[in-house]
């Protein structure tokens, strides 16, 4: 089979820290044009603008999303109506409604949309899911700290309205717990620390559960400088179940389980081509409805100004 | 047909107000219990909670949710279980999470589940949707202001995190505005004004979008003392529709159309015995989405504290 000619939108760090590097070692696809307002991606043929890579660009049949959810909803609409496949990364939009209407436009028009949640693809999430088939859940535990401004360092989207803020990782967590536990999860309570100078919120906790009566506790925080962590504990009546640095080591009752070493992007990619392949879509929004749910139940609290 | 054996849960003012005397009035209901934590229904059989009235009350095979949204699910999810029909005050739960587990329990329960979006019955709604069909749109616009300490007098509840604020109202316009349109909306921009001594907003204005591009603006206010107005514009190339007082009043380029004249709460009861009879039900969410993505993607003001 002939490689997937796909280009890329919007080169920032994801797209030059993951998308591009697993597109590269993937013969799936062959990366044919980057469209991004700044600097180029070396050796790709380059456009300003997505209008200007459909308009004038190399044929391509396929298009990722890597630039800030806000705003992207036109953008993916302009890819779905030119007959695209398309992959976005996480959050899929700023809004659940966007999200819903690209889903039903990508359905109309038989194209693949995968909304790319790609924690899911951790090492150690395949394995996590497996093991709890049948299990009886009696509680989870999710911590999900890390320091903003080593993975976000100047980037003032992420603290606009629609930035999510701390939800910005913490969309990772869900993303997991979501696609490992057996039940739909849905907010009972939520608590949002936003710093005075923001519109995002720095830190947030979530309380959760589902029809089962499970809780599931969330404790997020963004300006966690020190001792960095990315953990989801599953007590069961048969043992205690670990996920720990962002999903990509498993434990069984603390003895650390053997899992493939593949990265999330190159597996995110495998997935999207077998969506191609398949003429399937994967746009799971329970994740994004999670974080709505947040904001929309959440008791707000002012903390103190943030500062990059 | 024998009537629907009916129980109300909570008693307060919309109960009061509008449920049960649609319910007296309908001869396809029987009002056979009311189960509330407050004075008891006059004539009908009382019970403290639900829990005592499925357990010692008469037999029953409807139940209309009455109480306020926060802690609903649970209640809800017990009739259920209980293999009983619901109606749901809008809005149906806390969270779309939690109405969403609602749908897909009524659903494998077999029984109706109606979600009461009250305002799509008023007068002119039918009449509005009918007419714009097939129209060219070209903007609506959303008022939607009214003086909170007149119609909710001293309800704390309102004002908690997950109360709504002034989308407690606004969710009507929402629910009009998303029946007579043709496509689904999304939020596009929101702005929420949250009083510093609350956890909801008092005012809000959202600015809304569909796949055509047609622009929604709504402006929410929930403490406008004079001139209340509670009204819906859709320009298009035909003419001006307007929906005025609720709804309950339609005008075609400022020519009041002549209506009939029942009630909501008689119409959406009649509605309801028509889905129970038909075994369908009727759970539709966008209301709450909108209002949802307004708070997730809303800039957040700190405005004057409210003093009841």
């Amino acid at each position: 089979m002939s490689p997937i000619r796909l280009g890329v939108v919007g080169y920032g760090k994801i797209a030059q820290d993951q998308h591009v590097p697993a597109l590269r070692d993937n013969p799936a696809f062959e990366l044919a044009a980057v469209a991004t307002l700044g600097a180029p991606c070396p050796g790709v043929a380059h456009f300003g603008s997505l209008r200007e890579l459909l308009a004038n660009g190399p044929d391509i049949q396929a298009l990722a999303f890597c630039t800030p959810p806000q705003g992207r909803y036109a953008q993916v609409r302009e890819a779905l109506q030119a007959g695209k496949h398309v992959l976005v990364e996480k959050p899929p939009c700023a809004s659940l409604g966007e999200a819903m209407a690209l889903v039903e436009l990508a359905a109309e028009k038989g194209v693949t949309c995968l909304f790319a949640w790609h924690s899911r693809f951790a090492a150690g999430v395949e394995a996590a899911r497996a093991w709890l088939v049948g299990k009886q859940l009696q509680a989870v535990t999710v911590q999900w700290k890390e320091d903003v401004r080593k993975w976000h360092p100047g980037q003032q989207w992420i603290w606009q309205a629609g930035g999510l803020g701390v939800f910005d990782p913490g969309i990772n967590a869900l993303s997991i717990i979501s696609h490992v536990l057996p039940e739909p999860l849905f907010v009972t309570h939520a608590s949002l620390r936003f710093p005075g100078n923001r519109q995002a919120p720095i830190a947030a906790d979530l309380t959760m559960s589902d029809a089962t009566g499970l809780t599931v506790s969330a404790a997020f925080d963004w300006d966690h400088g020190h001792d960095e962590l990315w953990q989801i504990e599953v007590r069961c009546a048969e043992g205690c179940l670990r996920l720990t640095h962002g999903g990509a080591h498993l434990l069984i009752d603390d003895v650390p389980q053997t899992l493939a070493t593949t990265g999330e992007y190159p597996l995110l990619y495998h997935y999207f081509a077998q969506l191609i392949e398949a003429g399937r879509s994967d746009t799971d929004l329970q994740p994004l409805r999670l974080v709505a749910d947040g904001f929309l139940l959440g008791q707000r609290e002012t903390v103190a100004d943030f500062l990059d």
